[in-house]
């Protein structure tokens, strides 16, 4: 079986991270890695399969005999990746920067994987509220079409890297104490809060979040019209996004069906028993590779109305576990430049 | 200006305290005061404009020469409210008991106030996610007609009392300290996690909160077969609701024009300057009787669509501020027993 040379950029951060664990719990077959990250995380150490491995600073030369890089998101993927690109290494890249360019496909492997095929050296992985949300649109679009998508989120901290996390915490701990604490990734306290802005507000008052989650679901279930809507909120939740989706089907599909439907479609797991008060929750579906959907109700507010609950872990399917199913395509595929070897 | 006699029932828990500070902020024109609650809370004493009451334990005779009796929920209502008013003493009930029974008017004074003047001796204080959604809901309804509303509500924990605020400290201390916490209030963790589930499951595998977002706002407004559908959810917030409320109106609104609406409408307070990062947030939103309105926006995947981002405190303006406004009524309207004296 042939093995591949892989460089991780941004290794070091929360999404770096979980890709290395990633790439080994799924056996990608990684001849040699490479962990790349900015000067500052230059010299830290990591282990992947249990080889200690040094982080080097990103330079141009860094991806020389490179088959595969993969950006973790930042400003790297513009610095860098048309130049990776360019020497024939299969850039993935999970920062916003290429995902709308019309050159370059936005993949997530269960909904359009036939998309993996024209790339011309950059594929996308999308945001992460988006992956999280279109895995369990497909199945329904296939099935009866969709009219129109209300989403509003319930997004966790580390979709804002580890200093987040970290933030969270200490702040927690700083409020339960009675002190104060300035935050520092967050615009406001997100301990014992909400706060209803993620990423930069832009056209119409919606944030880039939010824009993100129309045009990106739009492109990769190519439909370029589809009607939805978004309100993104960060919760003070660690790890794993929530999304309240309410769809407007063409054709009318009963709750049974659905339930169906989604428990057929690969990396769904329905977790949808009432009466047994089982239904998805961040803190048990974190670590996890799939999307749990549950509380799935027809809605008859509208002739064909839906309501999902979707949980899943946006640090592995909303960014790390896709990219590497992404690599697995282009390995399967053959559509590694000079054909896959 | 004629004094009335008051009885709180419930006084000592999350909602009666509020109506105790509330009574007073407002001036309401209390004569005597009476602290009612379960055997459990009797002999406790509390303080009301500066003097200190001893809670008794409800029983019939406990209403006598009582004008008001402010229910602050639960069980009690039930068993106590149709005699207290059949002995002329005006009910409100802060319970779901008498809340869709036809009889019983359901008010929020800034949306459907002459509804108090039928009543028959009880009225009933709504849901306090539905109170904090009708207000913003009726000059937009009146402006525009509604066609449809689709909400998701992040619901803080005191929505559940005051053993829920505790366990949410409690458990996030224990958890943030590597410890474990056997949820008691709560079906799950809430700490640092998402319960979509908020009282009982019933039809259509909606929970009773989602049903009571649905019919009681449809007895407030007077639309019987208005199309809402809600999905609820806690959050690990102490205090304050919040909801992003998708709307369908029959005309066109614009963004500008809604902030108008609302900026006009009393108890509503617009929040909304996205470059200045104003937004309402429950942390910011508690102790007041407000209803903050934020992040309002056009939605363009239907003709008429508008998205709201809503917070208020569910323990005021949803539970005891909106009861004291509602007695306030009363007096206004002259509609006690005998004709307000």
């Amino acid at each position: 079986m042939p093995e591949y040379n892989v460089a991780v950029v941004g290794a070091t951060g929360a999404v770096g991270q979980e890709i290395l664990k990633v790439l080994a719990e799924r056996r990608f077959p990684v001849k040699n890695l490479k962990l790349l990250a900015t000067s500052r995380s230059a010299g830290k150490q990591m282990v992947f399969r249990g080889e200690t491995h040094t982080v080097e600073e990103t330079r141009p030369e860094s991806f020389a005999g490179m088959d595969f890089a993969l950006f973790a998101g930042g400003a790297a993927s513009k610095e860098f990746g048309p130049g990776v690109a360019a020497r024939g290494c299969v850039v993935i890249d999970n920062s916003s920067h290429f995902r709308l360019d019309p050159q370059v496909p936005l993949v997530v492997p269960e909904v359009n994987p036939e998309d993996v095929k024209w790339h011309r050296g950059i594929i996308a992985n999308p945001n992460c509220s988006t992956i999280i949300m279109v895995v369990p649109l497909k199945p329904v679009k296939d099935a009866a079409g969709i009219r129109r998508v209300v989403v509003s989120t319930y997004q966790a901290v580390s979709g804002a890297g580890k200093e987040a996390i970290d933030e969270l915490a200490d702040q927690t701990r700083t409020v339960l104490n009675g002190g104060e604490y300035t935050p520092k990734v967050f615009p406001y306290q997100i301990a014992f809060n909400l706060i209803p802005h993620i990423d930069v507000f832009q056209e119409m008052d919606y944030t880039k979040e939010e824009w993100k989650m129309v045009k990106e679901t739009r492109k990769i279930l190519h439909d370029e019209n589809m009607a939805i809507t978004a309100t993104t909120v960060r919760v003070p939740v660690y790890r794993s996004h929530s999304e309240s989706i309410n769809i407007e089907t063409e054709k009318k599909l009963t709750a049974a069906g659905v339930k169906e439907l989604l428990a057929r479609f690969p990396g769904v797991v329905v977790m949808d028993e009432p009466a047994a008060k089982k239904y998805p929750m961040p803190l048990y579906c974190s670590d996890r590779d799939e999307v749990f959907v549950g509380r799935i109700r027809e809605d008859n507010s509208v002739d064909c109305g839906l309501n999902l609950w979707v949980v899943a872990d946006q640090l592995r399917k909303g960014a790390a576990t896709n990219a590497v199913q992404i690599a697995g395509l282009v390995v399967q595929y053959g559509c590694l430049p000079g054909g896959g070897r």
